[in-house]
């Protein structure tokens, strides 16, 4: 079954034990964000999700989206859980509060994002994409734009979408072929077919505000001659009151995908015949304005494979402990039952800790990464915002690879656990499986992410960017080699960060004569580059840990499983860097050798 | 979309050049099996599973079995291919000739096995429950159960199951609760319930025997108290001419699963209401019995593994082919094109010969052990068959686990070539993960795989197992050490095979004074192990190619590329073995601090 209470405990030591997350209440904008108020917000947040969302899962996964005639039925509930969700505000938590939203850091929004994923990924999907469309439309809509669109997508009566993808491409968009002409009064007509749109027809919202990639008559070929389109399901007049909503603008889905997994998220080709659109930023510079989006997106897309994996560690935990089979092997503790909670067995328990060192490594590096996306926006410091974007810049495709293939690999674990009961559909283990999968391979899949970690993020400002992450894990590893309650912890993470190192100069040394080079070892790098930020994260809650053990006042047990399970990643889950390590020091050799006639 | 080509060139290369399998014909009994008798079978089989079996296994996906009023329908088209293939004679190509089976080696039912699971590994739950039925009864019925239901078996007018599993207990088979009272003339009545029954109820041979674990009246508690009966769906009279079939037995399918993947396999409960059965072997050994077919059938489920790697691979490679995005890396060879295959792109290339370096050893390594399963029965030297029968048993646990585990890799490996396509389940991918899922889990999980290898095969005879794979592997490396043309893919699996034997002693040492130490890392052992055993086949085979290079007659591109792929294997996949060695080092302590409520 899958059990799921919010890890609130743990989200508090991250929030305000590790991160001291009130200091964002120091910001100017930010000033509601005070230690009380982030507690209220997810302890309502955990509320909402669990008695809610969680109810909606299975039978989102069973009885999924429908299509007839154009018109896409999301499953039984989600429209009341949409409506209860958008009224309860949890649509615009930080929605720029000019209009309509609540203007609280983005944190939060990780933080809710995490819940609402944990307890049902498919209904997360639609806020997911309406507040990545109202981002974009804050950052680069005009003000006319932002005064008709942001408040319907604030309290949710309209949502949004982002149409990329066509039948001929995904990641190589220099090839779509929607077309936008110049229609007079500054709009644009757009005819085209766009596939895999989430979100891009359903039955939650009243409108629908598309975000559509095209290209202008006097386009350059490639990725230089894409621009961006706002273009509305229903054609809207004035500030978009009821009265001013009109007729359908030229947008209709045309069908919609049956998925592995995720089968409450409708996924649709949407297409625009003569479909009347506003151009958003300037004329082919239209993929920048993209990926404003796209990395929030990104972010939020490994939030929710840590979403999936607390899920699949809560469930599996829960089954473990109440299954019986075989004898604990432990001396001295024969019970006189004829068989123990399979929890007793160190390979069950090898299985759950990992999962859960994981799903803590990741969400303390989560919400550190979201802390500095707020910390870019509004510190007051120029110096602080850009290194804090330059760190978020850094994180974003580690966040969304390494988290989701862990997510993934959390799952499966779940269902091992389960052994086969967990292949068994009713159980709705083997769901969580078939959910995290898809986040390995929306929003860029994981290959692209490590091409983006390697390929661009490695050498921007000449290495500045890695610098903020290098630097203070090897202050913090120098300082406390000899620190008598963490050294153990320190040396393996003090080794993995060298070779981490090693591996970087290799890269950028042969890369800098063959990109394939690196392109061949991208992958490695990025399982490497995350294994060892979620082992330096570990570090960093040890400290906290140790220093909070004596003052612990009946949270004893707390830190002191924050540590044991600090050591269960070193042991049992940091190794893999070494092999990784290994890979990247082998290059390209042995795959470029082969023709492609040879395959 | 599936796409999927017998391996033919793979096989024979594995068969004859590395196997030598003809020699199999040299042995009594085995006479028929020459290479061109080889050479036919896997030649039509191949026909046969790519013309028959293949082009059911998306419908058999779509459709499922279903289940009105006890009776299980198996999806369109799966009758006719059932009668097709039994009437071929597939089912029991290496059943005994004394009762209707054509009397060929095991390896050879390995071959066609990979073959039939390739293409609708649904499809093949059915001849392989039978046939582990068949082989049950060859070895352990008496004369007249033999000639009652062997022939039947063999023309596959009826088919077997094996019943185990309840729902308080599928590995702890001592908790089973199903009962088997004497009723009389050497019969029983048997009474219980049995879920996760493969081919339990359906409709495609006229009788269904049951292999049941029941406890008899006087039977001790746990497992040796387990007696084994074979319970037919209707009772047979005489030898089970049509008019000897009687009625309807106490047997009865309550139901059937709703199932994450392999939709066409009817799972069921099956309720046994004073059922009548024969006792097979002595009372209270039953699982010992059990355990011929239970071999039998971990054997069978690692080519699962194997089978759909293979699918995986093919149908991989041929997208990677087709589809374009991006260019080309590589200097100067910048096509006139705006995106070239993506075959061209490192990480893509690196995910598919993930796939072929495992698929290649791994089916070198179960070929292998198919082989000494063949000379452990017919092998007129005692101390021969009794060597080749502990390789048998010694590499069991890791066929099993190793290639079921990479077989689902490289299904997820097929997805992430397919980006967003792979999710979609019209293109036949995501099904490849769904049913390849279930091998990790059936005929004991992985983790019980481990335990096994561990906890028995590793001391058995003191260590005589282990040493028929150590002895020769580690005089392979170093008689090899110098050669000119194996000596960089000799290294590191000299030092694999090194610290593999160094992990063994440590086991061996500390798990004398506390089993639980070998139980923490036997999972991490049997990876360990796999890695090197597909490594000494990649070595064995890297021979061959060296000698075959030279006189190849116009084959040289299929050893240049054995030889490619075998140095991917040690480039890129081997170092997995320095992570599993360094996890095994640090033994159970890091999860065996925590106690229960820490979970």
């Amino acid at each position: 079954m899958q059990i799921y209470k919010a890890p609130l405990r743990d989200m508090r030591f991250v929030l305000h034990e590790l991160l001291d997350a009130k200091q964002l209440s120091k910001l100017p904008g930010y000033e509601e964000a005070t230690a009380d108020t982030i507690d209220t917000i997810i302890e309502e947040g955990a509320k909402f999700c669990q008695d809610k969302l969680l109810p909606l899962n299975r039978v989102g996964d069973e009885e999924g989206c429908t299509y007839e005639n154009g018109v896409v039925r999301t499953p039984p509930g989600f429209k009341q859980a949409y409506n209860d969700f958008v009224g309860a505000g949890w649509q615009s938590i930080s929605s720029d509060p000019n209009y309509g939203g609540q203007g609280l850091p983005a944190l939060m929004n990780f933080v809710i994002e995490e819940m609402v994923c944990s307890t049902n990924i498919a209904f997360g999907v639609y806020p997911l994409l309406s507040r990545g469309a109202a981002s974009l439309i804050e950052r680069h809509g005009s003000d006319d734009i932002k005064e008709t669109y942001l408040p319907h997508l604030a309290d949710g009566s309209w949502s949004g979408t982002m149409c990329l993808t066509e039948s001929q491409c995904g990641t190589d968009l220099g090839l779509i072929r929607t077309k936008a002409v110049p229609a007079g009064n500054g709009k644009y007509s757009i005819s085209g077919s766009k596939i895999f749109i989430s979100a891009g027809e359903h039955d939650l919202s009243e409108n629908i505000i598309h975000l559509v990639l095209a290209k202008l008559p006097d386009a350059p070929e490639g990725v230089r001659g894409i621009s961006l389109f706002l273009v509305p399901k229903l054609s809207v007049n004035g500030r978009g009151t009821a009265a001013e909503v009109g007729s359908r603008n030229g947008v209709a889905c045309g069908s919609i995908e049956k998925k592995m997994g995720i089968h409450g998220s409708a996924t649709c080709v949407i297409n625009f015949d003569e479909a009347e659109g506003y151009l958003i930023g300037d004329p082919h510079k239209g993929l920048r304005c993209m990926f404003t989006m796209m990395n929030g997106a990104r972010l939020g897309v490994g939030m929710q494979g840590l979403a999936l994996g607390e899920t699949a560690y809560q469930s599996a935990t829960a089954y473990a402990k109440e299954r019986r089979s075989g004898k604990s092997l432990t001396k001295g503790t024969k019970s006189a039952d004829v068989a123990d909670p399979i929890i007793v067995h160190p390979d069950v328990r090898n299985m759950l800790l990992t999962a859960r060192a994981y799903n803590e490594g990741a969400r303390a590096l989560a919400y550190w990464t979201a802390l500095q996306l707020d910390l870019s926006t509004h510190h007051p410091d120029a110096e602080t915002r850009r290194d804090a974007d330059e760190i978020v810049q850094l994180m974003t495709p580690v966040i969304k690879a390494f988290l989701t293939d862990r997510g993934f690999e959390a799952a499966n674990l779940a269902v091992q656990v389960h052994g086969g009961h967990g292949y068994i559909s009713e159980h709705g283990i083997e769901q969580l499986v078939r959910d995290a999968r898809i986040a390995q391979l929306y929003e860029g899949t994981n290959g692209i992410q490590a091409l983006d970690l390697v390929g661009r993020k490695l050498s921007l400002h000449t290495g500045r960017l890695l610098r903020h992450f290098f630097h203070p894990a090897t202050e913090f590893v120098e300082t406390n080699q000899e620190t008598e309650e963490l050294k153990d912890l320190v040396l393996p993470l003090a080794k993995a960060l060298e070779k981490l190192q090693q591996a970087t100069l290799v890269i950028a040394q042969k890369g800098l004569g063959d990109p394939e080079e690196a392109a061949a070892v991208a992958t490695d790098y990025l399982k490497m580059f995350g294994l060892v930020a979620v082992g330096y994260m570990w570090l960093l809650m040890a400290e906290k840990a140790v220093a909070k053990a004596a003052d612990a006042n009946g949270d004893a047990r707390f830190y002191a499983n924050k540590l044991k399970t600090a050591q269960f990643y070193m042991h049992k889950l940091l190794p893999d860097a070494s092999a990784a390590f290994l890979r990247i020091m082998t290059g390209k050799y042995a795959a470029a050798q082969f023709n492609e006639e040879d395959f």
